[in-house]
């Protein structure tokens, strides 16, 4: 810690608590991200114009009257909600075709021009003092029906979204977070996110503020930083200032992530919220056609990953046509929550030991890429959107492991093709590997501890019922309809009290 | 009761401890049927001349010296059932090609003949007492090898089996059971049935003895009786007598399963052992190729299925060409027990409550077939053989519930196409269900509970987070390659304590 960092840090903890859970720079969380990495575990809702019309996004012009639930029932959202261990709700408050799900006095494109004039945000908000769960918002910087939107004087939106913000900051109650989005469709000067900042802190010091994709690889430049690379201390700039946590939807955060970020000069301590869909198909908004779930072995792999390392998690579990959570949708999310014995005050659970990560890797094949590397390593270096991917289709992997560490958890993410839903948004993934092997090596000789002929899934998860020691594991590939690629392949130590079969 | 029955078996209790063993007219298991009752869960084992010859039933003509293990470790196959949970191991002894696991004088197709000359009888009986566990064997009536079995005097070979029988009562310590296989290849009146069960007495009075298809339809036929008609009491036959209790195998007994069997117009009481292979490929011999295990829920389903209603369950856990079971089948079967938390004293557990037996049940579509029913109603008779079949791929079926009682897992065993393996006897499973929903009607609404795109596979067991209730449920396919057909799917309400998800 540098000398003025630290400086500043202790004058910080000195001033008054207001003052405090600004973003200032430090090496340590302020009290805002401090109980923001103890919320942990969010829940996403979107629900708006697009759930009436089977669309992600929209462009402003879908009718207002065709937003139209016909069994509105947000109490059910956020009971759910408590009942699968969420910590917060966060709902999106108006996407970016600009609809406000509140009654907005700066638009008519909201609720109160629909069929049903429920103001939503005040019923989560409402369900969330009931059920004891913190209440915060997404709101699109992007508003594709605003007319001030198009105003040559970017300051006019601002003052509109300050409205807005103003109204959604005086008439809820307390807001834990709020998610900006969209901020791509013009200069990041251009938000007047220091004024949004500024506002928000106004009316509620403790709320942590950010804006999707915080930060860039160089200052005042848009060239995004990918969560992979966020690897190393002080190499990467805000891209939007102040902003107290990183996003960068719906991407995964390295093991190896690091926590601070330049911005003229200094450094500032940032946690990263991953968003993550529920749903197998990446839908955020629920289209007709019911779709389905994750499975709990692969949620509760993602959910160790995106909570861990003082990070956070919300999950897309969305509303659909009715105005209703579906029943076996808000049951997946319980049933994690089950899994995990998630409690509102005990920390959350953690995955074991990762004994693989980094490990020396010898792979059967490498698909030749000029521009991009497959190799075998991308397999096990703790980064998600980086993948070994092989040449031919019965292919293998053989991983060093130090003989002294024991593991008892694999867990295998796949690279899938994917095919579009008509929505033209959400996809089918379609696993390539359909038989496959686990094998260690013991007193020289190749043992197969797990054979499976069945298609491999998003997320394989093979809990082993005693622990095992090896110098070598090989996972081989015996039936697969193309080539394989695996994002991460991790051989995991998980605690006894955990790893229930 | 009848009153000559109670009379027999009141004096049966006061007669001594040996002769209490023995079976007699009764309604309540004897000492020994007592025994195996507690047993209830056994390792059945596979090995010998086949294993060498990547077969499963050979003419007794194979060379004795293709027995060949690299690394014979009859401990490693003992410490596996231990600590799989295991209570017996059934070794068998000698199948119906001849081939004796043990030195036997009576011939020379024997392990001594072999190049590797191990006892494997003894070293399985020892490692038995080593790990407290009872032994058990297997014993083929039919022998494809030995010359005397040929002789118009049938006496001449059940002399041959009671010399082999009398090394195997005599040289290994405590039998606990004896199972007698391949009786259809001559007249039952030919095997000595009484003489082997009197010298089986002699020598181990709680030894448990029983011929494969022990019962049949009308006394002195060969017509079996199916395990799925076993629902009336003295209503069918013993085909041998005496037997302690009752095997077909590999069938799988109803859930109305009943103990009474009729000899000479006396009833008995028989429990049920059932045999399955852990192998989801149907071997019991080892194959070079490694052939995958079962899952964990089909395995945890049959295993409440096999041994509840005091019936018992060996499970085939074959040793390979080395001498060892496979790591990863082992793996398994080390899995089932953690799962079931199998202690060598306690109680076996049990399943929930099965709330959709014999409701009343509406199928979309039933296949036509004039020799065979297909209705709907066969999907919840509590008959693993017989089956729902769909007249068309996108059917469903309604089955009425009682909506004062709840439930929170539901178990569908899909019937599935088969591919033969190489062997000619194993096979592979094909399940014809893609994607498919679970449905309950409530304030008259249907609402989906789970919805999968993934292949059902041989058993597919929805664990519930929450407990539900409904008047109806309905099972609707939405994706299948041919039209659908169910052996049974159970609605069940599972103790909270065993609901782990």
């Amino acid at each position: 810690m540098n000398k003025f960092i630290l400086t500043s840090f202790l004058l910080a903890l000195t001033f008054n608590h207001c003052f405090a859970q600004k973003i200032i720079p430090a090496t340590q969380p302020n009290p805002a991200q401090q109980a923001m990495i103890k919320r942990g575990y969010g829940m996403f809702i979107h629900f708006g114009i697009n759930t009436f019309n089977d669309i992600e996004w929209s462009d402003g012009k879908l009718p207002a009257d065709s937003y139209n639930p016909s069994q509105l029932d947000p109490d059910q959202w956020v009971r759910t909600a408590k009942e699968a261990g969420f910590r917060y709700v966060l709902l999106v408050t108006k996407h970016h075709d600009g609809f406000c799900l509140w009654d907005s006095k700066y638009t008519s494109y909201d609720v109160a021009s629909s069929p049903v004039k429920t103001d939503v945000v005040k019923a989560v908000a409402d369900a969330c003092k009931k059920y004891g769960i913190q209440f915060a918002i997404y709101y699109s910087l992007w508003d594709r029906n605003a007319p001030v939107y198009k105003d040559k004087d970017p300051q006019k939106y601002v003052d509109y979204m300050l409205g807005q913000l103003t109204e959604l900051y005086t008439g809820y109650g307390t807001i834990a977070e709020l998610w900006l989005d969209g901020g791509w469709d013009r200069k990041p000067s251009d938000w007047g996110i220091d004024q949004i900042y500024s506002l928000v802190k106004k009316f509620n010091p403790a709320c942590a503020v950010s804006v999707n994709h915080t930060i860039v690889n160089a200052e005042g430049q848009r060239d995004f930083t990918l969560p992979s690379d966020m690897t190393v201390n002080n190499k990467y700039f805000f891209q939007y200032f102040p902003s107290d946590f990183r996003l960068w939807d719906p991407k995964i955060i390295t093991k190896f992530d690091k926590k601070q970020y330049l911005h003229e000069g200094k450094s500032y301590y940032l946690p990263f919220e991953h968003t993550l869909c529920i749903s197998k198909n990446w839908n955020w908004f629920e289209k007709k056609q019911a779709l389905p779930t994750r499975d709990l072995d692969e949620l509760e792999e993602l959910f160790y990953w995106c909570t861990e390392n003082d990070n956070c998690l919300v999950m897309n579990v969305a509303p659909d046509q009715t105005g209703k959570i579906r029943e076996y949708v808000a049951h997946t999310a319980i049933g994690l929550g089950k899994r995990l014995h998630l409690q509102p005050n005990n920390p959350l659970p953690k995955n074991g030991h990762f004994i693989s990560l980094n490990k020396a890797v010898k792979a059967s094949s490498v698909y030749d890429d000029k521009n991009k590397s497959y190799s075998g390593r991308s397999l096990n270096d703790g980064k998600m959107d980086s993948r070994w991917a092989a040449a031919d289709t019965l292919a293998s992997v053989e991983i060093e492991l130090n003989p002294a560490e024991s593991f008892n958890k694999i867990s295998i993410f796949e690279y899938q093709d994917t095919k579009n839903l008509p929505d033209g948004f959400s996809q089918i993934r379609i696993p390539r590997i359909q038989k496959y092997s686990i094998d260690i090596l013991q007193d020289g000789q190749w043992q197969t501890i797990f054979l499976s002929d069945e298609p491999m899934g998003d997320c394989k998860v093979v809990k082993l019922a005693v622990s095992y020691t090896t110098s070598k594991l090989r996972f081989k590939v015996l039936k697969a309809t193309a080539p394989p690629s695996i994002y991460e392949l991790s051989v995991i130590d998980m605690p006894s009290a955990q790893a229930e079969l």
